[in-house]
Order: C-alpha cells, then structure tokens, then sequence
C-alpha cells in the first residue's frame, strides 16, 4: 500500500504537526509535543482526555475544542499512548476540578491510562470511562469485552458537553456508564490495511472478500464473505447492533455511518441512506445523524454504523453547541 | 476496485438519496429529483447554480446552503448534467435576480451549461463563471485550456457570500473573472481509479509509481514517476502551483490540501503541513487553511493542493458566515 508520507516512523509526529497547524485556533501542542491540548482551557472544568494509537485520526485531536475533549495523547501507529504523555495531558490541563479519561478498551489503552492515573493520584482527582460499543464481540487478540470503536465519538461529544456546563466527576462518569448499554456500532472492510514499516497486510482480503465485524486496527472480524451488495452490508451490520439495544419509546436515536479511511463520501451517503431504511423498516427513526469519516484504520477501505439510542438529556448534550476541529454545531 | 454499492447505474442516485436524507434540514432534492437544493431560498438573491459529474463528491451538493450554492445538477459518473436538469434548477431556485452558473472547464459540462442558458435565456437572466484552476495545464481529452478542480470550492465560497450579501449578477461575474488568475491547485495521484461498469481501471498505476499533476477524472496527469517522499510530492506539485500566481504584498493566501476519496485524514494533514511549509519557506504564508476531502474522483488515492491569493475583499467573503453541509463557519 502506498502512502503520502516521508517515514514510517515520522508519520504520526508530522501528521500531528500538520494538524496543528491547520487548526491552530483551536488546537496546541502540549507538553513539549507530548499530546494535543485545547488552545484555551476553561478554568474549573473537568478536563477530557482522551487517546489512543496513532492511525486512527482525525480521533482523537479533532475532537478537542469547546464542548469535547481538552487533550489527546497519540501513540505509534496502532499502539497506546505512553503513561508519561497522559500524564503529562493531566498535569497541563487539569484546573483544579480534576480528570476524565476517555479510553477505548483496548488492554494496551486501559493498562497504560490507569497507569497514568496510578501515577497522578496523588496530584490529580481522576475517574475513568472505557468505551465499548462494538457490536462484533468475538475473541480478539487486543481487549476482554467488546473493542471501543467509532461509538468513542458519541461519548466524548455527550460527556464533553456535560463537563462544559459544569459537571463534576462522578456525574461524567455516571453519565458515561450510563450511555454505554445503548451504544453499538459494526464495521465492514473491503480491503485490509499495512502498517508502515510492516510491509505486509495485517490482513488480506482476496479481490471478491469483505470482512464483517471488523475491527479498526486491521485486526480480523467476526466473519469473511463475498462481497455482497450495499443492501445486503447493511443488513449484515445493522441487524447485530439492533439485536443489542434496547429500542424503546423515549429514546432518540443517533445514527453514525463512519468511513474507515480509505472509503470516499460517495460510498458513506449511500450506505448511510441504505441504514437508515433498514432502521427505519424497523421502526427506529433516527432523530440526528453524522455521515463522515471520523475514527479510521489508516487507509482501510470500508465503513462502521454506530447507532445510539440518547436519553432526552443526552440527546440535549449531543445537540449542544461544539467547535472543534472536525465537529462545529 | 471494489465498492460498498448496490450497482453502477444506481451508486450516483443511491448516494444522493442518502446524502439529501442526511442533511435534510439544509438541502433538498428538486425538480422532482432532478437536482439537489437549498431548502430555503433567499429571495431576491442571484441564483448560485453549479453541478458536474457524479463521482466527485461531496462536490456540489456539500456546497449548498446560506452563503454558498442555490443548487446543484449532478450527471452519472464523471458525465456532465443534462440540459434539462440545469434548466429545472434555474427555473426553481431563480427568485427574481437572475442565475449565476459556476462550471469546471470541460467540454461537456461548459456545453451543457450553455445549452440549458440559452433555453432558459427568455425567461431567466443569466451569467456563467468557468473555473479553470488546474496548474496541471496539458493536453486533456477533456477540455480546452486549464481544467477545473478542487478551486471550484474557492470560487463557490466567494461568490456564494457576494451573492448572499446582495451582489448583483454583473458584481458577481466580474469577481470570478478578477479571481481566476489568482486560483491555482495540482494533484498527484498514488492509485487509478475504476469507474463502475467499466471494470478496468481509467488509468493504472504500477505498484512504485504516482502520477503528477493529474486530473479528477482518472485521466492522466503530466507525468508518472517513481514514487516520492511526502517531501518531495509535495515541492513537485506546489512549485509550479507558486510558479502561475502573482505572489504580491496585500494578498491574503488561502492554502487547502484536498483528498481525492482514498487517502485518509492522516496522510492530508501530514501533507498539509509540508506544503504550508514549502510555502512559507517562500516567503507566502497561509491566513486561512482548510484540509479534508472536498473533490474527489471516487477513491483515487492521492491529493490536490490549492492555493489562492485573496484580495481584501475575496478574503472577507471567505471568512464570511456559511451553512453548508461540509462548510460551516
């Protein structure tokens, strides 16, 4: 697979320092370089952070601004963030009403943010909320439980809101567990993806495969098909995250359509159209949606549904306004 | 290539459908399907009418809203819009001050624009703008002089603000022929593109090769080369972007690094942040940027660098408020 870059190795760091120079309204570098930190902090908020293995951009640095994320601590390509960076995220922009961390679950993430959290306890008030919406439970070689994937977004926007107008600590954390059984999302691939500097695919599909369940670090999923139309995709991964939710009356639905990175907006608006008749069918009617690419696996080719079914209070908050890089309301 | 559809001929109005549906509050289709509008007009305001080929989305429907398009005719894959389509949008968005047409320089699509003005010159006032931003100047299958490709989002902005403050259709003429000289933008592809039901690819390209100065198209560009840096890609295509404009005190430049479909969010901004500093180390330094995937050619992977050097007056129409579904400030 080719690649726009000059190294393997320096990827991450200039793609980062392309970022921040994009968005340098909003967005700085912090600690030295260490993590990506909101321009301006909002004194007496709980601080967000968030991160997570590089190549998965524009998560989670797009996502910090007014009403999300105050920091994000990108590793290597694929791999956790290192303790002394979250750290160092805690030290740089906790004002006084303590730290949120938002980690995917991923043994490698929830090791190295508790280990963080282990070493700022004495200076910092820190909880923790573990995104895990992927509805494709199967063994995987990365985390115990369900994976965080594109589901990650719906919770830093929902907490990031709560924390902006002023909630403490326990009452993030409440509201994030609280989210977490009504949040699911599936992914489908059409093509794998290669790790720089680890030539090979980390998996391959054959010319006529898609992979469903997929995960976002190339890992493989519940099960490899032919490739089948845009209907057919649709179901496959709908279904699953319906079968997991608890549809009810009262509760608004959001629903995601997320390009993995290598798959152009004309394919996302399709099969965006395509979920949400199926969903529709089955008599949930989306009462937001977000079609783009947001949580990505490099430059995979494929896309994940997310589907959230919001209280009226997190609908309140998902509606409220943001301004950040990739979402601006 | 495979490709998350239903089929070829359905991939373009499938997508439509899906896009309208998820940004209905903004857009809506027209004419009975025919084209895509803004939902609520603004009387009184010239008309901004563009379209072009499917296949370059979100180019031109993204575009539409308070402060940019009134609306916009899309043609199959890489095929202009009929006659019959623009002039169903003319008759449905012109509210009294006459339409504007903004038209990419190909063949096809600036003789259909012409076609649909003067079947609609005894009932409609009407003026064109040919955007012709390509540095990539060669002989193309396509067009005569310089092609149209992602400045078009340039040309839109700009004129789409005038407009909405007022300007009449003389004003608006003459501000997209003043920036036309100062509009550049070039590409590079790194993967061809296969257009649907033509299962071969337009172009192919081996697996160490990229294509300089390409097209949105998958036509070919100036030239195939090995495989370059980041470094070096970005010092091929922004040199002679530097080379065609009259770099001067007093203008404002606009930098934006374009995804062709395939290339992720992590890639563009890595090239984004060469580019700004190629040109800085020239002494032009960008007052605004924008990075993401705008105009696209399915899922050719690669990228396009634009730059514009803004007046006074272009500068503060780009900075102007806007409502659209990709743009939004």
């Amino acid at each position: 697979m080719k690649r726009v870059m000059n190294s393997g190795q320096t990827l991450v760091a200039e793609s980062l320092a392309g970022f921040v120079a994009a968005h340098e309204d909003l967005v700085a570098f912090g600690g030295g370089g260490r993590f990506l930190r909101r321009r301006a902090l909002k004194p007496g908020k709980v601080a967000l952070i968030s991160g997570g293995g590089g190549g998965h951009e524009p998560l989670h640095g797009g996502f910090i601004g007014t009403g999300m994320l105050d920091a994000a601590c990108t590793g290597h390509i694929f791999t956790s963030p290192t303790p002394d960076q979250i750290l160092a995220a805690m030290d740089e922009t906790d004002t006084g009403a303590g730290c949120l961390l938002v980690v995917k679950n991923y043994d490698g993430d929830v090791m190295n943010f508790e280990m963080a959290a282990e070493m700022a306890a004495p200076r910092h008030r820190i909880d923790m909320v573990v995104v895990e919406d992927d509805a494709a439970y199967g063994p995987s070689v990365r985390s115990r439980g369900r994976r965080g994937v594109a589901g990650t977004i719906v919770v830093e926007k929902i907490l990031g809101a709560a924390a902006e107008r002023g909630d403490d600590l326990a009452a993030l954390k409440t509201l994030g567990e609280g989210l977490s059984p009504r949040l699911r999302s599936m992914g489908v691939a059409l093509r794998g993806v290669t790790v720089p500097d680890n030539a090979r695919e980390t998996f391959a599909l054959g010319s006529d495969e898609m992979e469903i369940g997929v995960g976002i670090h190339g890992e493989p999923g519940l099960s490899r098909q032919r490739l089948a139309s845009a209907d057919e995709i649709v179901r496959l991964i709908c279904a699953p995250i319906l079968d997991q939710l608890p549809v009810a009356e009262g509760l608004h639905p959001l629903l995601i359509v997320n390009g993995f990175g290598g798959t152009p907006p004309i394919e996302l608006h399709l099969a965006y159209g395509l979920a949400r008749r199926f969903l529709e069918a089955e008599g949930v009617m989306p009462r937001r949606s977000l079609v783009g690419t947001f949580v990505t696996s490099l430059d995979m080719a494929g896309f994940s549904v997310t589907l959230a079914l919001l209280t009226e209070e997190e609908f309140a908050l998902w509606c409220a306004p943001v301004a950040t890089p990739v979402l601006a309301w």
